[in-house]
């Protein structure tokens, strides 16, 4: 192995975002066509580094003199965009890094989505790239755009339309055509970019790693990434986690929310969650808000950046008061709110007794309608000062209804003036209003120009949650995980404190001795080799006395005989016959993108008709392994509900962290542990495993 | 009792929306006030019928002269607008009638909604109309628009506005503040209006009324609505089934998806169905397309009139068919449309092979990714027409990526077009690309902004059901329902002929006789005044002889005489215990504004927890009633999965039906009837009531 120097974050964001020198391998004459726009683009924007178009067809290109190769360049340009066609690839990216190109850009498509001839090229791409050390961003990249260099270095047609909106996010975007509808609609919306990468296929740079590469710049405030998938979550881990750290909100949009998720039935763990799901737990719990309305993508960055990250043991602060001067449209916002689980808090009786005192009128209900009182600066200024005071609201939503159109100054005003509130505001406009709503986010308030946008919003800065004290992800080792036996699963949750029911093995042959616990029982064929028990005939329940279990093992051993010929098994595992009050699945393991995750689901048939499940990546405290237990449904069946006995809940708590806590210990070489069923007795008798499916490196 | 002439709707429509003369009744002289606004928009808007503003207090108002009284007027005004305080309403009412005017919008509030003092104005203001024949628009109406006749009849100070988009849709509103919000933001969007009301408080003219009285009007092809929740169900019953046989849609946009349902928690009918579950049933079982997006609501017209409503037993063609010019852009909408259960077709062997004949490359997958082929006319118009033909796609959707903005001669042309396709055919626009949209909705194309609102507005029209046989809901008498017996309930399941357990009545006082079937059985007190059976002690189950039923006998006599002392009780019912395969609940009443509604809901604690029910206005076919059981989550346990023995859902399906047919049997007079369990058997073996509890008349 070649010894490689790698960029700095700082290196690879200059040679990224902000080289002094570009060259344009494969540029067209002609500036309409994809390959000829990035040179008029370049141009249009001012860009003020080196840019050398390279077209060994042609002397000149839209009237520059035109290079005939790479090497010919008078020096080695910093960032060269590859226009050409996908054959010619490889070949250009080699000769860039032979002449010490670092970054290189590849439009062309046809690598690992292509099938087998596109997935050997992109091999080929990413060794070239590990082993030269030059830093590839696609295949099946539209370029990046840095607006205060003039660097718009891209092939999206979008870009033809001058004036970039300036601003302080950045975008990174599996989708090229993505970046510049993120545009136009930012321009609609009076919101800027600091820059916009897009990422294609992520051969080698991807969008934690670009991402990463920027925390440094005082000019990015936070970031936007519209996600296709998740990949590369290691990267992506490590970029959350640092702008996490230095309160750089990141707002994403991931496709996949419908995928073939619902396909899926197994209730293998994996097959279960279903990668959007995953991915989901991965993004809230690494502090990233995730949006599920495209506009909300836009505009939650200021209100993220006004609501903190909740430090982990902190109560919650995501009490909401609406403040309005339309009752029909803060319902609309309240009735979206209501669905995503966000609360709206009513007004304290001191708060009406402010008002009151102020002589502001407020209609009673949950929000605080002045309609009564009439729309002017004074009124909605009172109330807003009031509600700053009121130790009921963690945050305040002022809806403003007609007069935000042509006559900001009533209520939009007041709302400006109160941008620097110590307690977060932001506004939603009920009319069109795209003034007001520039004025307002030139003020920095967030404002919303739709109920679900706005609640979208709100709620998906709430669902983040502070990174917590989960280990780096652990890399999925290339060998493929083998499945221990039941009885050698036991003595893993024995050692991670995951109660079970009592077991003990015995000699398939028989006879069966005195056992330690009563009758009934059950019993089961115990093998490393044979995960999927009842699936031979392997299981034999309800066995009510010593000739019964004798019975069994004979007819296990028949069963073996028959359904699995030639697989090793010698024991058989027997436990007390248990009934919970409920069971549940409780499942381990650690996935290729989102590291170690603990998943929680309603056991039995239920699991998968309804996905009624709670994912969270490993290892959880008991406290949030709490709130896993109130995102499941079923579980609301053993919460004591309407006089209804309640399961041991705080049992089963623990077990979910205590089985979290080997994403702690890699020594043990855990890639996957499941128990289902996870009995859940009554309150103060715990929980008992009743089988489980330990799958190790 | 006064014989009261009725305004026929034609006549209503004119002196609602076209009279030839209004009086303003308390105009005021400043133009900026709330009652100074009418006067001054109807001149604004060129209005040329007669205006009478109506001030004792003044001579002249806004330069015009002022009348002192309504009998002071050269004629009688067709409409009076009473823009004067709370307390003088009724009064200026009573004149309105005496002197013969034909309509009354009231522009106060402090009625129904303010106490009982308001509750009493109500009643005598809808007394007024009721027997003097003024018709009353309000309390709390901010008025109404017809641009067409300038008749900017209203207080809102959005209408301050010049140019009113005309269009070709009717707006009936509960909140008077979003006529003003629509308007501007369809404005924004190029969607104009046929007229606008804000109904208020609907004492007298509802939303129902009003749009059914505007059905003849040929320049008003559609509604939109705007409600806070379901009032005056059978006039909007009456005027969407007249709306559905003319093929003129009906959009709603309904607020309460949240409410309070979530903190109810009875297991009776009612509470456990909740308004917003059955306003839904009741918008879609109507035929109205009931969007959960704001901005469907302007959007989804021009869509749910080029797509008709399914006639029942057609087969749903509800198959989408995306091309698109943009991968990401295209993945977002069939995200979006796949949260919302909407199928998106890929395209077939023939379609592709025929597509390649034309030399349109695109890439494989579920829609029709052109961005091999690139974006031009010539493609984009290609592949549409081959869609068109192909026989797997109902709808066809094109998703435009950036060239919709400033090159919409590319891909937005070609859909323009294709406006007049036979098949139904929608665009959604990535980028932001107002003039496009413009265009679009110009030529008649339904055309989205957002995929949120595309797929909200393609599920919601897919979602709606041709009305059926459903007859015109009986009202339901004042007095209130009484219960009856078990036993008398069993009679009546059985003459609908919804299967129940056997069942026998004892005498209380014992002793037990020889029973019909063998034990074990449960024996449960039987009365009318004892609808709660358990809750008085008054079951006792898993009676296993003779000797265990006398003493249950025993033990029922001791518990009423504890806990029910006073309550009549001679008989006891007896029944084998049944189980089955799962439990369900099936319930039927008849709802004040839906009507007569049928309930089938997962059983036990399971229907509190996850509100997993399916909601119909009854009656159902068997047909539909097997719907309904797809609707169930729960139910899917027993539908075979996973080679799980599957439950005797035809069974239920019939039972379902035949309960829902009480609606057809208004004589036997029936408020509600609850079938909570009902168990269902194994394939085959049917299913039985095991407990039911009905309400009559």
């Amino acid at each position: 192995m070649n010894t490689v120097s790698t960029l700095s974050d700082r290196a690879l964001a200059r040679a990224l975002l902000a080289p002094r020198s570009v060259a344009l391998f494969g540029a067209s004459d002609d500036a309409g066509k994809t390959a000829g726009r990035p040179l008029k683009f370049l141009r249009a924007a001012g860009y003020e580094g080196k840019i050398y178009p390279v077209n060994p067809n042609r002397r000149t290109v839209q009237g520059e003199t035109a290079y005939q190769s790479l090497a010919e360049l008078p020096e080695v340009p910093e960032h060269v965009f590859i226009l050409t066609p996908t054959d010619t690839v490889l070949n250009a990216v080699r000769e860039c890094a032979r002449l010490g190109v670092k970054v290189v850009t590849i439009l062309a498509s046809g690598f690992s989505e292509s099938g087998p001839d596109g997935a050997a090229r992109e091999q080929a791409l990413r060794e070239l790239s590990r082993t030269t050390g030059v830093r590839v961003l696609g295949p099946s990249s539209l370029g990046v755009i840095n607006p205060k260099a003039g660097l718009v270095l891209t092939a999206n047609a979008a870009f033809a339309e001058p004036e970039l909106p300036l601003g302080k996010v950045f975008v990174a975007s599996h989708s090229g055509s993505m970046i510049g509808a993120l545009v136009s609609r930012g321009k609609a919306r009076g919101v800027g970019f600091a820059g916009l990468v897009s990422v294609g296929g992520e051969a080698d740079l991807c969008v934690g790693e670009i991402c990463a590469a920027t925390l440094d710049d005082p000019g990015i405030e936070g970031y936007l990434l519209f996600l296709e998938s998740l990949r590369h979550g290691d990267k992506l881990r490590a970029f959350a986690l640092e702008a996490a750290r230095r309160g750089k909100p990141v707002i994403a949009y991931k496709l996949g929310r419908s995928a073939a998720a619902a396909e899926m039935a197994a209730t293998h763990t994996g097959a279960l969650a279903g990668e959007d799901d995953i991915a989901d737990a991965f993004l809230k719990d690494l502090g990233i808000a995730r949006v599920g309305v495209l506009e909300a993508l836009l505009e939650t960055f200021p209100l993220a950046r006004r609501i903190p990250l909740e430090t982990d043991g902190a109560p919650p602060r995501q009490r909401v008061g609406v403040v309005t001067t339309t009752g029909g449209g803060a319902a609309m916002v309240v009735d979206q709110l209501g669905i995503r689980d966000v609360v709206v808090e009513p007004a304290s009786q001191a708060t009406l007794a402010r008002l009151e005192a102020a002589g502001i009128a407020v209609s009673p209900g949950r929000v605080l309608d002045l309609t009564l009182a009439g729309t002017n600066y004074g009124v909605m200024k009172g109330a807003l000062d009031i509600m700053f005071d009121a130790p009921e609201f963690d945050v305040v939503l002022a809806v403003v209804g007609s007069s935000a159109r042509f006559q900001p100054q009533l209520a939009v005003k007041p709302i400006i003036d109160s941008a620097t509130s110590r307690k977060p505001l932001a506004a939603m406009l009920v009319p069109d209003a795209p003034q007001a709503l520039a004025a307002l986010t030139e003020a920095g308030v967030p404002c919303f120009r739709s109920p679900e946008a706005c609640a979208d919003a709100i709620a998906s800065v709430f669902a983040r949650r502070a990174p917590g004290a989960q280990p780096a992800a652990g890399v999925a080792p290339a060998a493929s995980a083998t499945p221990l036996s039941e009885a050698q699963a036991y003595a893993i949750l024995d050692e991670i404190g995951v109660p079970h029911a009592p077991a003990v093995t015995l000699p398939l042959e028989g006879p069966a001795g005195q056992l330690p616990f009563d009758f009934p029982v059950v019993a089961k064929v115990c093998s490393a080799e044979i995960p999927h028990k009842t699936e031979v005939g392997g299981v034999v329940l309800g066995i009510q006395d010593q000739a019964q279990l004798d019975a069994a093992l004979a007819s296990l051993r028949h069963n073996l005989a028959e359904r699995a010929p030639g697989k090793p098994c010698d024991e058989v595992l027997v436990q007390p016959m248990t009934r919970g009050l409920t069971e549940v699945l409780i499942g381990y393991r650690v996935d290729p993108e989102a590291g170690p995750i603990v998943m929680l689901a309603a056991g039995g048939i239920w699991a998968e008709v309804a996905r009624d499940r709670s994912i969270r990546l490993a290892p959880v405290s008991v406290e949030t392994a709490r709130e896993m237990i109130t995102d499941v449904k079923a579980l609301k069946t053993v919460s004591g509900l309407r006089g209804k006995q309640r399961g041991d809940l705080d049992a089963l708590a623990r077990a979910v962290s205590a089985l979290s806590q080997l994403a702690a210990k890699p020594d043990l070489r855990i890639a996957e542990a499941e128990v289902n069923p996870l009995m859940v007795l009554p309150e103060g008798q715990g929980v008992l495993a009743v089988d489980a499916l330990v799958l190790k490196w």
